[in-house]
């Protein structure tokens, strides 16, 4: 597909969603100044925000959540350091090496179950000090987990591992891309899974479809050492309240209808689960994420993906060889649905013929 | 002064500006997409005008002219690698370290005239290479300098130390955030200043009034190289375009009047240096800014800005233990500049009769 | 047990030996000068040696095998590349984090069978070139696996392994600490296996029985680079000649008695097998290294090491929660493997008595 | 010059020497064992011995001076530092870039005079807290200055600049690897010296006249980490004590002895000082270094240099353009001194006569 002409249904992922008309309304009119200088009304407005929705002191808006992920590390480590995360991870897999290029740490891969692992696999990886072995020094938990299918971290389970972390002198951080979702879903407050973290951020730019930016929430101490780095990696920008204002209006108005995403992803998976052919647990979606199997179908994701995308304009993930995925949000209307599965299923269905 | 109380003459920096109305509608209707996939049209119009504009075969959109030269800095050295920049440089003074902590570089000072050194300097500062000492592999240029006070780099300067830097197998980045500054001034387009360097940078937050952004260019490859790094450090955006486009509009309608900076800057040297107790060079006044040392007043510069904003509303900006920056801009109008010379006039013979 | 009083038999590792009196005196007479100059006579002979049993252009001499591995791994990367190892790895697990905190790359691990993973293992866990993931650009075998009960790696499987990764244009690195145990044991020359990968170590302070330092090898383009990380790492000594002429020796005098080593850890591995409360596999134990395991006796391996030396003078090492390791080497003779099977019964004996 | 045979008389530099025949045998004769589990006796002498030498808590040995520096650097800074030395600082020109490589800090450079710098250009150089400034956090100064040729850095003068350092919270660290000789030249207590530096380093491979490796000391938690990165980088190293040993003998007999050193650099430059075309400072001759500027013979440092070794066997060191240095050390007798002379004069006569 040439990037002039967009998909008729745009499953690829909530990152893509185009800002409102009354979003960019709002945009249009917000107030700004040099945020470098505390002068950008909008960006002070928008972490306060996030440090009261996520009860920390204090936040820090920043291009990115990949910034927001990469700028914790590297506040809370040394170089040298091992920390934990599970294999499904945005920090091991979406990050392009931040990790150890930044901050010169290395990344233990835990083995979870759709990207949620145990606390007995947590204490098992944490290594015992040594006069050879890296220190393991901290947690990554990432609410939801997106190459977990869009699961929800349960409470206990958080309360369980940052319990440990403590215990053994480890920080905790949580990439929280998707933690409305997850709060959304669960009815825990934000700042209830915030509370067990030392460092928290949400993003912006996926389902709240805000076009930029994330916010990552700590102590004030934690954001002053996060606005050197901000200023260091050349994340300091200047009448950032032109982007921060769609922040602060998806906050206002995109949350409670994380709902509506979660429900169009429920009926997704259930009505992929009837096509002959594809492999989909419709129990496994708890948010907005569904993820299926082509493997039957004798296809690669990659060539499923493109014939959904060519010949019905429903584009979809490649997430595996033989694993797509789908994402819902504001772009994708509970009427599309029944069109992608149509879609979905006529692309299997040509396929088992062949 | 409160955060929510903006001056009367904002002097500080040409950083400072506010978007114009004409720029927020411009930007509230642009089309945009996901630039990480290159779907933003707006980001996509951006970096085809900035390669043009720069005469190299790709640009990339970044969130700061920090990250432009950090990126650059990054993509051209290796670890252990020196390079050469004015003791005055940005890359020196501004960026937090970022050259050592983030491409493990040295950046080593040259005493310069006004932010511009030597073909001598430079020739002489290329260490021979040895088992011992580090190698000495790039070179930054900051067009204007900015430090120096505004000075324009004489295109015979740039010509004659990027011809010893080719000849040394050495690679030539120029810092250009105020570049255009430099071609209105010189007449000099900035394609032939940037067609000396491997890469260049235009920022788009300073004179050219846009609120957020930079522009980085060079070979194709170069530019996907630091790609990769835009992933890593978390500059990349989705929907872009809701910034690129005011850079869009800034290098549509912005470029050209940069005179009127410049000719309000020498306006403000002339009236200044008539002021008894100020030391004024407008001589030295190529561009936008302008220094002027109150040594004489007896104030230090931060006294000396804290009368000028409490009682007349001026901020100037410290930039040194008696040196005084003043920058004209967008939001500067020729109108204001005899108000600012009466206020920096009684603040100095206030100082003088004390 | 005090640092003064000596072990009995010492079966903590083949790093413990002590410099025979033969050794000791080819030392006193050894010639010297400065290496960095490339004047020290022993030096040069030593590296000369080693380049040509590992049949590469060029070797030096370093301080210690860790510092072999790393420099090799900062030569062939780039920060933010990530690289495949065996989960058992010295480099993950032995380097306090070296190759994040030193080259800024991450090391995947993968699950072998005792330090030995399969090619499809590897094939799979090369990642497909994305803007988001690392690249994956090398690999590291580990010959023998230390961590793995000093499993051999197969000629075969090095040749399936190291192909895949010239086709993906992956490096391949040996660390070779214990390559002559390897070579002694399948009959396969050093310069055979080593002929698959661009790099290769071998350590003179374990087996070989010199006091210090290791041997790094490949093309002479790559030696020069190390000889560059040696200086700025301080590696680089002065007369390093007193050390490298015990390199010298335990090449020409302690490679074929590694055999005897080997003869040693199989009889005592038979004999461990008989004692009723361990779990050990003499069929894997194909060098110097025996694991075991002491679960059901209800110690700990630490407790149990903790009773072999202080009721025995038998010191054995800690590997794992229950799990023991012992190591013969040149100061073990085989009239001490008795002795020691008997103080290790007796330990388990009194152990499953309590 | 080949590598094989020796110059007759060899200024290069207090690095070249050999070790004596006693040395030797005392190294042949050393109890040694693993140094990573604190069981070499001679390690654990030597360190004793330099702890309290240099009046700290312990002290680590290391196969190099440069690894003393670097190791100190990092275990002290964060990325993102800057460091203040003089602009001749071994660190700076002679260990490959290794701050910026291995910290991640910038060493900014200070123009002192011969090597040592005042406590205005110091304080002058500390940076004031800023969002935008790198951070200045520590200070190295080198006993004696190497590049300054040999220049002893006075008490008051190290006592003036380390208040400045307490007082805005800055660590220091000193470069020691001649402390001895400055010790033994102004008889002032090494550890009177050491006493307002966090660490400090001395080379036991210079003056000292031991082959391989370097001491460096400070309180018992910085050994402790340095220790960490001593494993990491690959400095650890196994049965050391064939090494260290030396290092103890060299303290006990090799420490006075400098004092003919210095007298033979003095009697060098005043003889080298009546040669007609060299400029020679013998006022500045206060250790063991002698640098002289040959440009009125119209020869270069490298042609000069090549001249005395090949015609008369005598070997400089080429230390600028036009610039020799000369070292006296062990190897170098008070008979030899008028030979030398007269070969550099010759040279010279021979120069001007052309």
């Amino acid at each position: 597909m040439s990037t002039s002409q967009r998909p008729l249904i745009d499953l690829y992922s909530d990152t893509i969603t185009l800002p409102t008309a009354a979003m960019r309304t709002f945009m249009a009119e917000a107030p700004v100044g040099d945020e470098q200088k505390g002068e950008d009304p909008s960006v002070n407005e928008l972490t306060a925000m996030a440090a009261e929705l996520l009860g920390k002191e204090a936040a820090v808006f920043l291009p990115s959540g990949t910034m927001c992920n990469e700028i914790a590390l590297a506040v809370h480590s040394r170089p040298g350091d091992e920390i934990l995360a599970d294999a499904t991870a945005h920090i091991i897999n979406y990050e392009v090496g931040g990790p150890a290029a930044l901050s010169g740490i290395n990344v233990r891969a835990l083995e979870g179950d759709r990207g949620v692992f145990t606390a007995e696999q947590f204490r098992a990886a944490i290594r015992t000090p040594s006069r050879y072995a890296p220190a393991t020094t901290g947690v990554v938990i990432e609410q939801t987990s997106n190459a977990g299918g869009g699961t929800v971290w349960p409470l206990e389970r958080i309360e369980e591992i940052t319990a440990i972390a403590r215990e053994r002198g480890m920080w905790a951080h949580m990439d929280g891309a998707r933690l409305l979702n997850a709060s959304v879903a669960s009815g825990v407050d934000a700042r209830t899974y915030a509370s067990h973290f030392d460092s928290v951020f949400i993003d912006l730019s996926k389902g709240l479809g805000a076009p930029v930016g994330g916010l990552l929430a700590g102590t004030q101490e934690f954001i002053d050492s996060a606005w050197r780095l901000k200023q260091r990696w050349g994340g300091a920008m200047r009448q950032a309240g032109v982007i921060a204002s769609a922040g602060v209006y998806a906050l206002r108005h995109h949350v409670d209808r994380l709902a509506d995403d979660h429900a169009n992803a429920r009926l997704l998976a259930t009505e992929l689960a009837k096509i002959e052919g594809l492999e989909v647990h419709p129990e496994h979606v708890e948010t907005n994420i569904v993820l299926f199997d082509v493997s039957a179908t004798g296809l690669t994701a990659a060539e499923f993906g493109a014939r959904t995308i060519e010949e019905h304009g429903v584009r979809v993930s490649v997430f595996g060889p033989t694993t797509v995925r789908v994402v819902t949000h504001l772009d994708v209307t509970a009427e599309q649905i029944p069109t992608a599965v149509k879609a979905i299923a006529e692309v299997t269905a040509s396929a088992l013929a062949a």
